[in-house]
């Protein structure tokens, strides 16, 4: 298949490349690179070492004897290029990642939520409307966030999107199928919200072909593809903003940093292993909805964990120690998430799980790169209101900063 | 009270503007005027000869004495001069009509549809950003649509925003309010849907007090306040984009037109007199939800119809034939739909039905500036998608165009 990787340099989207390339489908990354240009906004940068989308690409003919084509163009801003781009090339399918994906990123301040919102929505809006417009019959797959469910379950699991409810009428109770009620925790996730009602108009409107992917936080960072080489590393977020839970536990152990529990740590989330996120993109494209069929929706994870069990894990594997702090999100202290994930175990997904070793793996890498780590950039200071941004604890380490040895 | 009335040069918010000034009330209305530019993009213009907004205000203040202050300001692009103005002005209510609001020219084109999405998502959450950084406590009261709910009734009344589910769980039936499951059927209806999702965050994350209005279809054209003095005239639309259903079989039969029915006519669709619009944002500012309190939503109509039994009501009165052409929206051809408004007739809203010779009013109106009429624009040849598009009827009354007499 010939498949626009729409957000194809980032975190998700280079393994994606890579591991669908490796398959032999003609692969064309579009990205407007700003994942990088907040790397310099906010003066992190990746664990790991990045070469330039362009230096991967050819690293990767080099090691592969593939080629991944790399189109410069941003989505939520230059729709007549992104239409006249689809009509030229014709893709089979689409998958899009083009979205500012971090939560407290899109908490920092009211620049960030206004960008975040104006980012993704036009995004994902300007793709649906120039898909329709270009007049292609390419699958689209999305990928979507567990968060849109918010984390508050009924006591029961959470279905793959759809629900299941009675409704009282004066002639009895009715069985209807709604989309899950949304309700967003951050300015991201919300923005995931919005698209999900895109995708259900454009679907029922246009008869557009989309899968939209709920994902559970990623963790771990090689693929098979991307360990074939040094420069085809994947990147690796440390700091506040951009690295997520298990990984910044993995990589505070690996440089001897407390693990930064946020309140009791009493969260429960949704853990997906960078491996089986590509895979699973494989899988969507296999399984792709007809014309006409609502939008299909698969709960992307394999398994839940509780964040202060994690962090107790990860404690007892590395030897560290566990920071409670006070937590900077507006989000209930505890909560329990039952997911079902059946539809992609029945495509045949067998599921990485945290047993496997692979904790390991990730605190290897960590280690091998601590000499790269600013350490005042580890703590989460984005706070979701102004009365929590005054309790937030900047320095977990306390004013004694180590230097990293 | 100090209010902004975000789009305050507009249908709704004219009338709006002058009826809380009228009150005593100090008003600032914030306005683009893209509806201005839009009546020059399509080359039509309101039935009724509307003067500039500055000029609206002068002569407000001349018959009333009253000031109506106005500011030009593009809520969905000049966040930091919207934040600058709030904190400044300090309102204690804001108003938000400021949205592309009309169904057919969201789906005119992919240019429509995406300047819709830009405009209407940007503007809503700009305001919402910028009340939350300016730390103001003001009572935002939105007008939303009856479209969010898509018009598929379940066999029970609509109810206000919140509906009442039964989900299984393995411990037995589980009660649940909800939003109401949104099916909006337009790119329009759909930016809608979107500002709901937007309205629960900011409240829930923020505590902003925010009401929301699902409006039916708004008919007529004099309130009080603007019928007293011609240049208070409220702006009248006629045309296939603009124009909404009720007063255009109104100026159909004013000017011997046929009146242009889609499809069988069996969309039932819910209606609102000017008037009662009005009043329904005076009562909705009276009763402002506390900080905390999820978004307050109304159901704002007071009657339904069938669009052809409309069709058939006004050929009476009026002596005018009916067309029925194809259908250039992809909706249900027959729809029922039973509505909930018990809050605004708690509050004291005493309806204007179609039965107070009201039609007779438009109709007047309709006579008075049928010299203004551009026949050729009645038609609504805007359609939801390319197959429906090649069937829309350009010209309802043949090729001999008649003149207005």
């Amino acid at each position: 298949m010939k498949i626009a990787i729409l957000g194809g340099d980032g975190f998700c989207g280079w393994p994606t490349s890579v591991h669908l390339s490796a398959q032999g489908h003609d692969i064309h990354i579009i990205d407007n690179l700003s994942r990088r240009w907040i790397d310099t906004e906010l003066g992190v940068q990746s664990l790991t070492p990045m070469d330039s989308i362009q230096e991967r690409c050819r690293i990767w003919k080099q090691v592969s004897g593939e080629t991944i084509h790399f189109h410069l163009l941003d989505l939520s801003k230059e729709f007549e290029r992104l239409k006249q781009w689809l009509a030229t090339h014709k893709p089979d399918a689409i998958v899009h990642f083009a979205e500012q994906r971090a939560a407290p990123y899109s908490m920092k301040s009211d620049r960030h939520k206004v960008y975040t919102v104006n980012n993704n929505v036009n995004a994902t809006h300007n793709l649906l409307a120039a898909v329709v417009e270009s007049g292609i019959d390419a699958h689209i797959v999305h990928l979507g966030t567990m968060g849109v469910y918010g984390y508050s379950s009924v006591g029961a699991p959470i279905p793959e999107g759809y629900l299941d409810v009675e409704i009282d009428t004066p002639s009895g109770k009715k069985e209807q199928e709604i989309l899950y009620p949304t309700r967003p925790g951050s300015v991201y996730h919300m923005t995931k919200s919005l698209d999900q009602i895109l995708f259900q108009f454009y679907a029922q409107n246009d008869g557009l072909r989309i899968t939209d992917l709920h994902q559970g936080i990623v963790w771990g960072t090689h693929t098979d593809q991307t360990a074939r080489h040094e420069q085809l590393v994947n990147r690796f977020d440390y700091d506040g903003d951009y690295g997520t839970v298990l990984n910044r536990f993995l990589i505070q152990a690996a440089i001897d940093y407390p693990l930064t529990v946020h309140g009791s740590g009493g969260q429960t989330r949704a853990f997906i292993h960078i491996r089986d996120s590509v895979r699973c993109i494989e899988l969507a494209l296999s399984d792709a909805p007809k014309s006409g069929d609502r939008v299909k929706i698969f709960n992307q994870m394999t398994e839940t964990h509780r964040v202060r069990d994690l962090a107790e894990l990860v404690a007892k594997i590395a030897g560290a120690r566990i920071a409670y702090l006070p937590n900077p999100r507006k989000e209930a202290a505890e909560n329990d998430l039952i997911v079902q994930n059946d539809k992609f175990l029945a495509l045949g997904l067998e599921p990485t799980t945290l047993a496997e070793g692979l904790l390991s793996e990730v605190v290897d890498v960590a280690r091998k790169y601590a000499h790269r780590i600013d350490r005042s950039r580890v703590p989460a200071v984005s706070a979701w209101t102004k009365d929590l941004a005054a309790r937030v604890e900047q320095d977990p380490e306390g004013t004694a900063i180590r230097s990293v040895s």
